[in-house]
């Protein structure tokens, strides 16, 4: 008699693979579950061999549009990158792939639910505090968590072995010296030879971008324009074409990022466990319309509502994305900061792609008028008297020449 | 009889020549200061012509290894930016001029200092913020906030006509487009053709830096090694150069990036007093650094003291510096939080330069051991009990759970 | 003929008396407006006063409602509290009068707008800006700044001549040794001998509240209900007293605070124009529902959610508001961050006054269930695992242990 | 054959010495340790107890003079506090406890270390933390996560029984319905009758502080002199007692907060692991000296200063200590902010106590001037011209002038 139901995060992979035959062992049954977020996949290949395996359910989901609306544009809006350089994007597929899970889960009425992540990674973290924020009584099983699974397979013969012996189908091409993570925003690459940070990664391990020297040699323009901090049109001049749908517009701003080998990055960073791990991401599209997105934010975001943003919530907000707290009290809270700091971000920018960067050629904006020539001209006299700005140095200068007099009371020199 | 002694800040510029022969006119006399702060400049000449004029003595400050040492490098390790994009060239050198003027100023006796900066910049909040600090009792006299100045000098014609009327000697060459300020660490332009935002600045605009379309079509490796998180050595590939000294270091670093098209930005920016103004940067040196800097902090340093250092004093350090507050006791404060967050950032970083942007190839640090191969790997069990994990979760889930639970009772669903 | 019509904030003391007749002799029509705002003043008297000096008209704006609910209420909410002690009494009632005058301004065609502020306070900032945001065009006379006015009334005695000349009736109560600005929220106390700040103010100063060893001997209970955060219900026991109604409630607030003594404060502040002043302030209702609203907080806000708002909401809300930076970009931001952080705090708060202080009681809620008395008690083993809390600090543990293998590596010991 | 040395953080209560018959039980040699950190004990009761169990050594630390210089002190100098209520007392003796438990381990030999914390709580993350980052490689014993144990010893009966059966003497008094801790600081209350977070703790509860109804009718004054943020000199004006020794200086502190009830909370707070747990907490010398510290940053700390460390480090030093991180990177991080910001803080406050509250009376410092009773008056135009007012306030208003007029363009109204 059957434990329960259970639906598995099912790549069709060899992890994967192994562990829905074993957890059909163990006496489950099991939906196989798969999202598409956009990565280069053969879906009927993995829907044949879940079922040749045992699955009693296969399901597909399309996410991409949620993915690119609800997830990738409000990070655009937010300006996320976490520690300076990642983008997040495997961090930004993560609530998109669980919500998307839980959904099929509580249709086809499963207990528990089951991954193929490993001990010591972020999406675990990510995938299990989404699940049990969407559905608290969920039963997770994690298998590489498990020492019963674990130390059965505790190499990577013991998965082929029982591979052969279940009669799962395993592809005959050498794996790869290093573990990818794919979805439409970017791709990841981690662990193999790349866990020695001081190996530059091989050419050829990049996926979604051009090498920068194999780039074109003249640089690429386009524009984007933005509403409410939100991209809604990209023109791409060379082809002169002009995009409005969100997944589009995002597909394309990919295209021209990966032809001009934008959007690449190798990193040391620090996961949510507190161990370092190095990752290297290509992150085309995103890359090309953030950039563009905080510039658009000079001309027509008001100083103080962006320095609140940038100092409080987009680290906030990249930080609890990260960590897997999506679906929390305080993702809710933070993510409801974005959209009131956006209200004049409208307008347009033109940029260009080359060689591996990003180049801004202008900006202008209809509706917004913070930005006034006149007013910030040197050369004219303008908008406000000259002598105003004698008086608010003076004010200023109150409380620092106390420190300055203080230092020369107390024979201490103020220096560089 | 003279009014007192007055020191200037002289550039061998229109403006402060004609500034200074005001002065003289006041009843003044007047010492011209000129720092050497790394610009191009002709200092005899400059020299020559402020005694023609009427000074009644000229310095020049030497002050290229206390802007790097003292400032650029701190720059590095806080990893200083303004508003996501700027990295303070400009900023950077004014509190080492200040401090150079207002020891002149105390060595010659004068109870004034005069610039030529206009009433809606930075920079007479930087200078005169700093000189309040320095010397408390100075008196500041900005002619282009005096009505009558500002006043008699309404365009460029009457500028020259008070030269021509003075003589002083002005340059034949046609002005430029757009006004520059240069130092060992940028150049900055702005003004002119550059307050219309949407306009491209021409390819001739751009000083310092090879246009990344003429830079040369192989990537330039080079390694910076840093301790306590300052530059302290530059090793570049091609060239087997090795450089230690900080001035050395930072021009070769500068030298590097120029050559391949490495530093250029085009910002709006938000000015201390509230307007936003257009500006157009080179920094090629200190983007190399400031890159590998924050690689290397990958590496080698704690995930918490990075997030609090990011979060809270790298804003505030870039903030205070941008309002030209170096001398004041929260500058004091703020600079004092880099150094005890650096004790750990030794080590290598390997990059190259290529057509405009940098890339970084690996690191290494023989001391620091804050990264652990075999913990991150994901392919090996070791370091930590993979159930640990599961412990973890469950805790990070106890406020979560909770919270869908929350949801669930109020019949709400939690989504994207 | 007149120069036109000007709005002129009218108290009607010697200070606004005799501005208001300088308006007039300076050629201006003069509208005197009076903000009923909760103070204690006999409104006819001042009306009677403004119409014989000479004020074409007089309109007083009862403003309490609005005060309450707009500013009072959502300060509550937000927790709100500058350097530690001072809970905004005056800056928090700026806004509204603002808004109210000018309202007026625009009904009553009047180009300029004048008020009696000294050139040293926050107030004529907090006045100013707003009006400047209300009505971009307004002009404003701010006579303590204008040197025509300052240097023609040097002294108390040149306002005293003044107003004889102009038949201004003054009061012949002496004048106190301190002023004061009193609302529905708080009176305040500053200047005249307060200005030493080691001075103890006298018992007879406090005006507000009882003097805490003159307040009943036994605690005054009572219970504030709370809905997204902000009072809804307040139950006197002693009284069998129950009120609802905002301004109702927040006067009874203030009353059970009042007869006990709770809500003096006596500090030195740093005003927004960089100087230090020292201020005595009676703050009673607001003091009591507070400290109530945050004890709700204990038991109804998620930790994350508090923790955001405490860190970067609340400090920047108060900043705002006290630089007078209410009608700003920023003061919309950062005011449409507080709502979404209530949504919870539902409940009731049972508390006493006794003496000077505000005393918690117990605390409790029918909707909001995050706090789990099974779960947190240490005698039960219900709700998790404690095995989950080994996993938990094995995962913290990982980052610290390589701190502490670090500092063993390098020879030193960490200690306190 | 002994399994290996274990200490035991020893109590003499029920559930430690049950713990430490167990260890032996299970083959351990155990050291008991206990440190003398305030608490009222009798530790030769203690010592006796340990060794007819069977301890093979007893060890008592007095860290009083370490708690009180390396810990209470500075947490008076961060103005140090927990969710706006908790002064941190439990937490501030843990990182105190811990070091000195580690350095009987080191001396004694002993490979593990074990306590009695139950799996819910702060206390043992807080210590076992600290034990790893002091000897990395301890192995820690927790009873209270351990199945074998927490389900052989299920309910008090169950520990009774063993203790009657080691022969462990067992106190024949009452247990009160709730748990103490205690500390030279503070001591606490919670669980029990306590975890309905609606009961108002029995008057008896409270122990070091008198009940404010039962306090003396007369306020007792006294002054603090602060030199560098920390406490040197304390005066007690009735008693005539001057005292500037640490521990004494704090003893005396308490003294006079506890005769005058000063020095309670009852708060529902946010546990390290995600549960909100209601405390009863008495802290009085440091509610004494913490309110005192603040008032005199007050008048000799710069505003800019004070508002990056109120902001950033205050709440940043809190959670830290409060989630048991004291000896971990960004604690030795965030401790090192503290002493620059402190260098001003020098002068005397005087205040009183009075029935459960302490009110300031004034202050003074001799050698601080940033206060200035000339500048802030309202009634001298010394320090600064007026005028400079205006110019501050009109480039204040560029920006905002310029929110008003794109409201007024987009045909909003700003309002309340």
């Amino acid at each position: 008699m059957s434990k329960g139901k259970v639906i598995l995060s099912y790549s069709g992979g060899l992890d994967t693979s192994v562990i829905l035959a074993w957890l059909i062992e163990q006496g489950y049954e099991v939906v196989a579950f798969l999202a598409n977020i956009g990565q280069e996949e053969d879906f009927e290949e993995i829907e044949a061999k879940a079922k040749k395996i045992g699955a009693s359910k296969f399901v597909v989901a399309d996410v991409r549009k949620q993915f690119v609306e609800k997830v990738c544009f409000p990070a655009i809006q937010a300006n996320a990158i976490y520690e300076n350089v990642y983008l997040l994007g495997t961090s930004l597929a993560r609530p998109v792939i669980a919500e998307a899970l839980m959904k099929v889960a509580e249709e086809e009425g499963c207990f528990a639910v089951s991954h193929g992540c490993t001990g010591k990674g972020n999406d675990q973290v990510r995938f299990e505090l989404s699940f049990y924020a969407l559905k608290p009584d969920v039963v997770v099983i994690a298998p590489w968590r498990l020492p019963e699974f674990f130390n059965r397979f505790a190499g990577r013969k013991d998965l082929l072995d029982y591979a052969a012996e279940k009669g799962i189908p395993v592809t005959q091409t050498k794996a790869k010296p290093w573990s990818t993570d794919e979805n439409l925003a970017h791709i990841s690459f981690e662990a193999g030879i790349l866990e020695d940070p001081n190996t530059t990664p091989p050419k050829d391990m990049w996926k979604l971008t051009v090498d920068p020297t194999d780039a074109p040699d003249k640089p690429e323009t386009f524009s984007v324009v933005f509403e409410k901090g939100l991209p809604v049109k990209l023109v791409l001049d060379d082809q002169k074409k002009t995009v409005t749908d969100p997944v589009e517009l995002f597909l394309e701003a990919n295209a021209v990022a990966r032809r001009n080998g934008v959007g690449r990055i190798d990193i040391v960073e620090n996961r949510f466990i507190g161990i370092k791990s190095r990752g290297c991401y290509e992150t085309p599209g995103l890359t090309v319309l953030r950039n563009a997105h905080i510039d658009l934010e000079g001309l027509t975001l008001d100083r103080e509502v962006r320095a609140i943003r940038d100092q409080f919530v987009t680290p906030t907000w990249a930080k609890i994305l990260y960590n897997g707290m999506y679906f929390t009290p305080e993702g809710e809270y933070v993510r409801s900061m974005i959209p009131p700091s956006q209200k004049t971000v409208n307008g347009v920018v033109r940029a260009a792609c080359y060689k591996g960067s990003v180049v801004i050629l202008g900006r202008s904006s209809d509706t917004e008028k913070l930005y006034d020539e006149t007013e910030s001209s040197m050369d004219e006299l303008t908008g406000f008297s000259p002598e105003d700005t004698t008086g608010f140095i003076a004010v200023q200068a109150i409380r620092i020449k106390k420190y300055g007099e203080a230092a020369r009371e107390k024979g201490t020199t103020l220096e560089l």
